[in-house]
Formats: C-alpha cells, sequence, structure tokens
C-alpha cells in the first residue's frame, strides 16, 4: 500500500552498506580527535542510518551480517532521509556542509519531483504571472503532483491551499515567513481559498508548555501571518485546540487517518519510541486532517473532491508522505505539494534558523538597530580575511549567509546578479554586502511591524472564525 | 506517578511463579489430550501471563531465571488481570469455572475495594432509599472513592455519574442493560446530571465498520438506552464523532490525557502491539476524557472540580485505572467507580453474553416466542439429568444460567430466596424454574419494547444536544 510517488527508499542492502561506511567514519574521526560537534554529528547520522537500516531490513544492524533478504518493507512507512552528510526530518536537519543540504539528493532520497524549467514555464501560462523569484531562484525546489492541479486549473476545477505553523513560541523570524510570503503569491494569482493549521496541539504535547500558552502563542503567530497580506475573504485561519471543538468534519477525518497508520509506519517515518506519550504517536494524523476538504465544511459545502495544494518546508514532507499514502485508501485525493529549502541560520547554511538562539536569527520583532548588529556581527561571511585577499580573489556567495538571505528578499534580479558578480569578483567588500541586506531588511521588517501593529484582535478573530469564504463550491 | 490506589498489582516473582505453574498446566493438557478449546484457554493466559510478567520485570519471561530485582515498574502500566483461571480485559473475560469468574480475586487483583454492608448501609442513609437489588445482592461488588462521593455528598457538594456503551451493533441484548438500570436508579436517588458516551470512534477503528454505520448504532443504541427511563432533564448523551467537534473542552482533555500517556503504559494496560493503528492506541484518552467535568463545559458552566462517579462493569476498570493514574498530574479529581460483575452467556457463565451469537443473549428485539424458546433451549441448567434424581440431590443455583438471570432481573427478595430453596432442594424442577424466568423477561422486553417505540428522532436528538441540564453550576 506504500504510495508509489514516494518511492526512491534505499534498499536494506544499500542502507546496510551506508551504516558500514558511516561507522568507519566515525571511528576514522574519533582516531584523528576531530572536534567534538563533528563527531557528534556524524555518530548522530550514524544511529539515523541505523534506524533506517533496521525499518528496511526488520532486524538491528549487525557488523558483518548484511540482510539476507533484499526488499525493504516500505509499507512499514519511510525512514527518515539520511543521505551523504545530511540529516532531514520534521524536527532535525543536518548537514556538514556550508552550502547546506544536497537539496537534489534529498528529492531523489524523498522521491519527489524537481521544479524545473519546463513546470515554471506552466505556471507562468496558467497563472499569467511571472513566477514569485523563490521559484526562479530555486528556494522552492521540489514538488508532488504541481502538474495534477495546473491540469485542474486549466480544466477550471478548484483547489485549495493548506500551510501551517507550530507556535512554539511568540518570536518568529524571517526565515518563518518564507512559506507564508510564497503562499500568499500563490493564493494571489491562482485566486483560491487558503486554511493554516496552528498546530498548538503539537507544541503542546511536545514542549514544556501550557496549552494556554500554546494557544496564546497561536494568537500571536497569526497576527504575524496576517501581516503578510492574507486575504481575509479567502483565509481561515485555525488553532487545532479550537477548531477540533467546532468542526464537523475534522476530527472524523483525524480519526479515519488515525485507523490507517499503525506504530510501526510512524515509528519508521519519525522515529517515535515506545516511550513517547501516546499524543504524539498520534498527531501524525492532525496534521494530515486539513488535506481533505472535508476537513472544513464550511468552506467547501461538504464537498470531499477539491484537492489541496500544500507549499512548505522540506522538512514536512514525512506527515504528507504518510498523509498521500492514506489518502486513496479513505476515498481521498492525494494533497499535490511545494517544498521549499532551508532558511539559513545567521552563522551558516548547516542548520535551519532556531527560535531559541535569538543571535542565529533576525526576528520579526526586532530593531533596525538590531538588525544592523546582528548581520554585522553574526552572518557567516564568504569573503576573505583581508581586503587585499579578497580584491584579489574575490567572496565565496555559495557560503555567504548575506547573499543567500538577498536570494529570498531582493526581488531585484538584476541587482542580485550585478552583487553576485561583484562579490564574487572582489568588487564588493563583505561589508558593503552586509549593508545591502541590512537595508534590504530593516525596511521590510519595519513595514511588517507597522501592519501587524494595525490588526485589531476582532480581526484576528475573523479570520480564526469557521466560515464560508469568498468561494462557491 | 502510579495511583497507590490502585496497587495490588502483582511483583515480578510472583508473576515469575504464576507463569512456571502456568507453563506445566498447558503440558499437563496436552500431554493428556485436553479438549482444543481447554488447551486454547491455558495457553491464551499463559500468554497473558508472559506479557504481564514482561512488563513487570522488564524483560521476557525465560525458564529457570527468576526476576533478579523484584520491584515491578508500576509506571509502565498495569496489565491485564489474569488470576488464577480468570482473564479479564476490556476485550476478553475468560474463567475456566462454570460459576463465573472469581470476583473477590478480581477486587485483589485490581486493588478496588469490595463493596461491603457498611457501604451499603451508608449509601441507604445518604440517600434515603433502599439499596438497589443489584447492590444488595453483589451484583455491583467493587468500588473505588465511593465513600468520597457520599462525603461529597453529605456536604452538599454536587457529582455527576458517567457511563458508556460501545456500539458495535444495532442489536442489544439484556447484559448490555445493567450499567444503564443501575445507573438510572443512580440518578433518582441522587438527583445529579448523568453523561453517557457513545464510543462509535473506538467501534470504528477495532471493528470493520464505516464511520456512517458505526453512527448509526450510536443512534439506534440511544434509543434503547432512552428507553430504560432516563430524564431528559439531567442527561446528556453524546457520540464521540459527533461531540468532539461540538464541545470547546472535550479534546483538550483528551490531549492533556494523551501527554500524560505513554506507549509503554497502553501496551502494559490494554496489551497494544507495534502492528496496531495510532487510532486505536491513543483511544483510552478518549474514554478517559468524560471523568472531568470540564469536558462538558455546557453542563457544568466550564467548572473544572465536579467530581465523576463511573459506574460500569469490571472488564472497563483498566481505561479508569489510567485515567486515575494521570488525573492528579493534570489537576484533576480522580473519578470514583463502582464495578459491576459480568452478564452470563445464556450457555453458562464461562464468558461475557456476545452480541455476535444470537443464541448466547436475550435481544431487546426478541419476541415472547425468542424468549421462550432460547431460555428453554439454550440456558445452562443446574439441575440433575432426571426428575428422580433432582427431587432427591436437588439443583445447584451457583451454575444455573435462569436462577443467575432471576438475579438480575426479580426484584422480589423474599421470591427470589424462596426459588432458591426450593431448586436447591430438587422442590422446584428445572422446567418450572425455566417457566419463572420466561415469564419475568417476556413483560420486562415487552415494556422496553414499548418504550422504544415511542422515541421521536427528535427526542433522541435532545438528548443529545449539549446543554445546560436542571442543574446550576
Amino acid at each position: 500500500m506504500a504510495d508509489p510517488g514516494s518511492g526512491g527508499a534505499l534498499s536494506a542492502l544499500e542502507l546496510y552498506n551506508r551504516v558500514s561506511e558511516q561507522g568507519d567514519k566515525v571511528r576514522a574521526l574519533k582516531t584523528e580527535k576531530a572536534p567534538k560537534d563533528e563527531i557528534d554529528a556524524a555518530v548522530k547520522l550514524l544511529l539515523a542510518l541505523k534506524t533506517d537500516y533496521k525499518n528496511a531490513a526488520g532486524a538491528d544492524y549487525k557488523p558483518g551480517a548484511p540482510p539476507t533478504s533484499d526488499t525493504p518493507d516500505t509499507s512499514n512507512g519511510l525512514p527518515a532521509a539520511s543521505d551523504g552528510d545530511d540529516f532531514v526530518d520534521p524536527w532535525t536537519v543536518q548537514t556538514g556542509s556550508a552550502k547546506g543540504v544536497d537539496y537534489d539528493k534529498l528529492i531523489v532520497r524523498f522521491g519527489s519531483s524537481k521544479i524545473d524549467k519546463d513546470l515554471i514555464d506552466r505556471i507562468e501560462r496558467v497563472t499569467g504571472s511571472k513566477a514569485h523569484h523563490f521559484l526562479r531562484r530555486g528556494i522552492f525546489f521540489s514538488h508532488r503532483d504541481m502538474h495534477q492541479i495546473l491540469d485542474a486549473v486549466e480544466k477550471k476545477k478548484p483547489f485549495y491551499l493548506y500551510t501551517g505553523r507550530g507556535p512554539s513560541s511568540e518570536a518568529m523570524h524571517v526565515g518563518h515567513l518564507i512559506p507564508f510570503i510564497f503562499t500568499k503569491w500563490l493564493q494571489e494569482v491562482f485566486n483560491v481559498p487558503l486554511v493554516v493549521q496552528m498546530t498548538d496541539d503539537e507544541k503542546y504535547l511536545w514542549k514544556d508548555l501550557t496549552m494556554e500558552k500554546a494557544y496564546q502563542y497561536t494568537i500571536e503567530n497569526a497576527k504575524d501571518i496576517i501581516a503578510c497580506g492574507f486575504d481575509i475573504n479567502k483565509t481561515f485561519i485555525f488553532s487545532d485546540l479550537e477548531y477540533m471543538g467546532m468542526s464537523s468534519g475534522f476530527y472524523k477525518n483525524v480519526v479515519q487517518v488515525q485507523k490507517h497508520v499503525t506504530f510501526n509506519q510512524v515509528k519508521g517515518i519519525f522515529g517515535f519510541t515506545d516511550s513517547d506519550c501516546i499524543g504524539k504517536i498520534s498527531f501524525p494524523a492532525i496534521q494530515a486532517a486539513p488535506s481533505f476538504s472535508s476537513s472544513f465544511p464550511e468552506i467547501f459545502n461538504g464537498r470531499k473532491d477539491i484537492q489541496c495544494l500544500i507549499p512548505c518546508a522540506i522538512d514536512q514532507d514525512p506527515y504528507f508522505r504518510m498523509t498521500r499514502d492514506v489518502a486513496p485508501r479513505i476515498s481521498y485525493l492525494k494533497p499535490a505539494l511545494l517544498h521549499s529549502t532551508f532558511f539559513p541560520a545567521l552563522q551558516g547554511a548547516q542548520t535551519k534558523m532556531s527560535a531559541s538562539d535569538p543571535n542565529s536569527s533576525i526576528f520579526l520583532t526586532d530593531t533596525a538597530k538590531q538588525i544592523k548588529n546582528k548581520v554585522n556581527k553574526h552572518a557567516f561571511s564568504g569573503g576573505k580575511d583581508t581586503i587585499e585577499e579578497h580584491r584579489k580573489y574575490g567572496g565565496n556567495c555559495e557560503v555567504d549567509v548575506c547573499y543567500m538571505y538577498l536570494t529570498f528578499f531582493l526581488e531585484d534580479d538584476e541587482k542580485l546578479e550585478k552583487i553576485k558578480q561583484d562579490y564574487t569578483s572582489g568588487a564588493l567588500l563583505t561589508g558593503e554586502l552586509k549593508k545591502i541586506l541590512i537595508e534590504t531588511l530593516q525596511p521590510m521588517i519595519t513595514a511588517h511591524q507597522e501592519r501587524r501593529k494595525q490588526l485589531t484582535e476582532d480581526l484576528v478573530k475573523q479570520f480564526m472564525t469557521p466560515r464560508k469564504l469568498a468561494f462557491d463550491f
């Protein structure tokens, strides 16, 4: 019953060889007394590979004893991705490379499809709009069934957008905006309804957080999402904790998904253990349910056949591989997906930004001065050590965080290209590049803060009220 | 964090010895070529004991290797009861004795308290009513914290009743009425609100059943429950599938319980495995949630401190041991409980009645003729083989199903005592005893069918509408 579209999982034998190689690597690092964090990362990857192997082979890894049968049990769920030096699941993103995760490998690993020029051209044709720079620049780089969505649009069939946020703190950083900025563009060019799930139940289950606090974060985060400019007539934002008790459709879909996913599967996909609480174990069904239009009877008039398109960061894909596996078994359409790369931390592309480290990110609450200081002090540079060397050899845009940030936030393609050329040639110095980023971020954040300030509690409440939107179904 | 009130679990060493003994017994049965069902039952008990042992000792049972440490890990949940020949969990009740389960042993095993004369006297004093014959005759035989409930009543503090039903088919049998007949009496003598949970989500998850069918069974079963005579102003009946989407309190309590129970615990309590779907694994939280008054904000005006009393068959106790374990950790009151014995099948007290075997039970839809035929043909008799022997030696009321049924349904104590004496002495013949039962059941069932026929869909809907009841909180 595994989703054929989610193929590409490694066989038990391939994983066996990976574990062996990674074991050798860990031993080598220990012998050469490598830095602790390097060893830790290698060990973590080794453990992840062993878990992958166990899921595929149905038995623990034993050195010198390769799997007897080379038929992976994909019905047991898809293991977390661990490709070369990269490890990606919904809670951990790790890579050894300053350039960040190898996304081409991830596409192969996850069995998704690359967003290529043909697809981008088709999106432009179908929408009559120039592709968003996140598409043009490969920030949204992977998809599942996007052509199906475009087929539907061409046939005048409706679809809807679904994205979400886990409200783990009041403070959101600029990286958190990426899916919302892109979703807003999709909503505009396709003119479709959007549902935004705030998984406050997830955060209550995972964190040392009261339920009241998790809901409060939902409201505060919803304000930042609304401040991205979503159309109130086309957008429904909901708290799981609240909406579960307000919808005649949501819980029914949750239970349907829960009936068709075993503990073995979520163990394989998400790495849950017997010591995890039963709330975590059943949560994936709650993130799955908004993929089905019948979860929102108020919006879709009870219709079960409106397809869903989910823009999200690639680390959320495991939830939706599971969803796509279950969908046909409960007579629902598989959701389509658009995957983004990760937003790099100021310190470099090795990890995602962290809301718990104030210096790893530019927060939406930062002042102009804080932005300036953080960029100047913490942004990892691809420049050379001295001005002389930089002028002579040029900087490296591939690892420079300021340049990376500009690919996200500087919309002007020509200007960005010129910056790249000048930095690479050495004509543009690191301090100058940082200044460009600071001057891009400051007005953007200030404008966001202004829009957020304008929001009334009443408007937030309206966004969060289950209701008919400006569409007839 | 184990509930001290739920103690009495066997130590690892005691369980080790039980497994050894049961292993010997299985081997003996096989050697003497005992009947297949007898061997199967013994093997089943052996496996259950091994699971108990593993939960207590933290390792698999190994012959000849008793546990090194004799400290059971009760935080891993309480194992299903398996006492001597009896096995009791929410899905299986098995005993080797024609007298039925040994309830005194079960009290020790489950760590509950016996309903003794003192408690019955106190209930009569506090309510000013004669105790129900289910109490007088030990049909409700065990409790947890019933004195606390009576303390509250004496201090004029409110409490509420919670019971439930898993709607697995349209047909309910007379055994299903026991908790409802008793709950109705409790509601009358204490004058308190009652909530009745219909676990249609559970039945959808466990059975090969559509969600629509499970909900339909809920409505049909609700009619039989209402026909017991519940006061519409004091009773709320709800379908999980429906109420989850109508209540601002229910899901929040479900998630709170789910955060505080691990897979290890439900594995120990309910015997779930890695192959079970995540819906089953998280379901116990859904049966737990109605034990907390804040699950019904409409009834209790949002109050969290109204204590709950749960009348139920003893096989449901594992759910509520779990609930009582979690309650103080989420700042709620532990529910109190009143436990009933099992209603015997017509074929004898070895098992519970089964809704799937029409001849094992008297159904609420049976005609007078069907009742007569079933009792005459299938009711296990404690009489002797010939009239001569019966007159000489007398019958055995302890194993006679007709007599057992009369203890449930013949309210007149003197008449029942006379029947017992006459049957035991041999003055009353088996045919005569069967006739008494038939003439007791026929008018009772006919009256039930009449009351059920009077019910309108609208009345059922009223019972199932979340609303304020005739109490101020």
